[in-house]
């Protein structure tokens, strides 16, 4: 067995965990549809009161005039490029190089929609107005993705992100909102989403991130704008005859999570600052500034693991099932605070972190 | 209110209907639910027991290598028809003018995958040998849908299917199976599902039609064919984090009523034997070859509504929801046998379908 397939194994046997809300098993979809009755009626292709109401819910708090519940975010998210680029009469759309649509989707954007995405700024920091500016002529949208999952979950300062969709605006390029992790950043922020959302045009959020439901997204605007996505979900085969089974759990954690993720912040925060007492381990951002941030190691993955798994059999606390190698010798790993850090009790977190200081020095 | 919405509303008060397994309400999942553990793993991205297992059981009914589990078949069957045109290099398909993909799916074959398809023979009858012969060249792929849904559930004789499975396979054009509705029409057959699709090189099946899962489809074929359609999938956005909220339904529903396909069948044309012997009514076809018919009446539905009303309202028997009009002065509807039929009191079957007879012979 290979250093991977160990560490899977090992944190598998662990009893508790920093990440997340627990294990995605059929009792997180069970507890959802507990607080339903029997005879709720199923949505029937898009219709129906349980599909509608949380639609309608969802415009309001994201301050736009409708909203449309997709069964995932590839598909909203190509699908509100493709209105914009129609609308504007360009394929041309930008992105940052690690977008989704970039590394995740197998080049759907590309294959379905044949959009011609300019990949602006460095895959190693945050787009800026000075990248905005100097995106040429015939762009019919820009994506912004907040926080920036693949560099750590980074923002940009609030003024800057006012100052591109100000830009945007006055240059007539839609501004598209990738928030996967939307309801995360709002604590550092210190914004309502409907006033985040107010800077773009249109705006994707997940369900099954932060908030933990089981799959889900839903893709909000303009009535215009909403009522074209649906002929697209119909021609993307997402215009599913019931989509309650995922309606209902996003209703459920959304209602039971969206007022915690102030404390998920503030654990970020807590727990970035014990990874960074340890020798060789930084984490990106150094500050978090949403329940998200990666932790780097320096040293390689066949080195670390050893490591981990010693400390996963001896504390019975798992930090990851798995780590990703960076070119050099490094590696890391990303990392969602969720109901679970607030459960572990802080002698062991601190015993962790002091194992992992120890040997990580003596190596 | 008009005369659509009061058929609609009355038949929301009966006790009991014709049709179907009963209502689509959050009992139909939570029923389902209750077969597995709470501690059952969700699957991540197509991998894990729960859908993998599935799959290789869809596989061994369908009788063939591999099979992979979608959110609709509307993405299945567009992939399906993607992945034989790209391997043939030609962008023309063929299939029947009333194909779910000509008119159930806002052109999404067209608009994101630039097919071209040949609508083949006529929209009010089946596709024969004949029209297959003359289909001219550069056809990549031919799709079948058996039964031929919106003409009433028809079938070709077995002979004539063998004969267009040969002529296709000597003429290297791909044939693929739309068995939305294939366990339905094996009774009739005499055939299993694997001997039905050995005759095709690629095959959907859905589970919400006569197994009455919630959604979801089966897309089976060679390794290397279903391989393909899983990078599809992802680009379509249909290659969600977890899909047991539709794979557990399915498989319990599958076992529940896989065996009694015979008994829906034997059924329905029970059930269009009462229908025909009443004035002004019509089943097409006349002797049903799977668990569906249409059901026509020779009079328009403002007429004809009040007298389905009057019978709901002192039978407790829902007929059905909703007519459609067809051209001159005619409508019609589609039925589903399912559970519910077999439940029904013989006494007040005869009783709906004498006053039926009655009513309609006064008009």
């Amino acid at each position: 067995m290979n250093e991977e397939n160990a560490l899977m194994e090992a944190f598998g046997r662990t009893q508790v965990q920093l990440a997340g809300h627990g294990g995605r098993d059929a009792a997180v979809l069970k507890k959802a549809l507990a607080s339903v009755e029997d005879s709720l009626a199923a949505d029937m292709y898009g219709t129906g009161t349980v599909i509608e109401e949380f639609q309608a819910e969802m415009a309001e708090a994201l301050g736009k005039e409708c909203s449309v519940f997709f069964p995932s975010g590839t598909m909203a998210q190509q699908i509100a490029l493709r209105i914009w680029s129609d609308r504007e009469g360009s394929k041309k759309v930008a992105y940052h190089p690690l977008c989704h649509l970039e590394i995740h989707e197998q080049d759907g954007l590309k294959e379905l929609h044949y959009l011609e995405p300019l990949l602006l700024g460095s895959a190693d920091r945050l787009i800026t107005l000075e990248d905005v500016k100097g995106m040429g002529p015939g762009i019919a949208c820009l994506l912004l993705e907040l926080p920036q999952r693949e560099i750590g979950g980074q923002l940009p300062e609030y003024a800057e992100l006012e100052a591109i969709s100000a830009y945007c605006r006055e240059q007539g390029i839609k501004l598209h909102l990738d928030g996967a992790r939307l309801f995360e950043v709002l604590p550092y922020y210190g914004k309502t989403a409907a006033e985040v959302c107010a800077l773009f045009d249109s705006v994707y959020v997940s369900f099954y991130k932060g908030i933990g439901g089981i799959a889900g997204a839903i893709l909000a605007g303009s009535r215009e704008f909403t009522e074209t996505s649906k002929i697209w979900k119909r021609r993307h085969g997402g215009d599913l005859i019931s989509l309650y089974p995922y309606i209902v759990p996003a209703r459920y954690y959304y209602q039971q999570r969206i007022g915690r993720m102030s404390e998920y912040y503030e654990q970020a925060k807590e727990l970035a600052a014990l990874f960074n007492s340890c020798h060789k381990v930084s984490t990106l951002p150094e500050v978090p500034v949403s329940n998200m941030f990666h932790i780097h190691f320096a040293l390689p993955l066949e080195q670390l693991a050893p490591v981990l798994i010693g400390i996963y059999n001896e504390t019975g606390i798992g930090l990851t099932p798995r780590l990703k190698p960076t070119g050099g010798n490094s590696c890391y790993y990303e990392l969602n605070i969720g109901d679970v850090y607030g459960g572990l009790s802080k002698p062991a977190l601190r015993e962790t972190f002091r194992l992992l200081d120890e040997r990580l020095k003596q190596l």
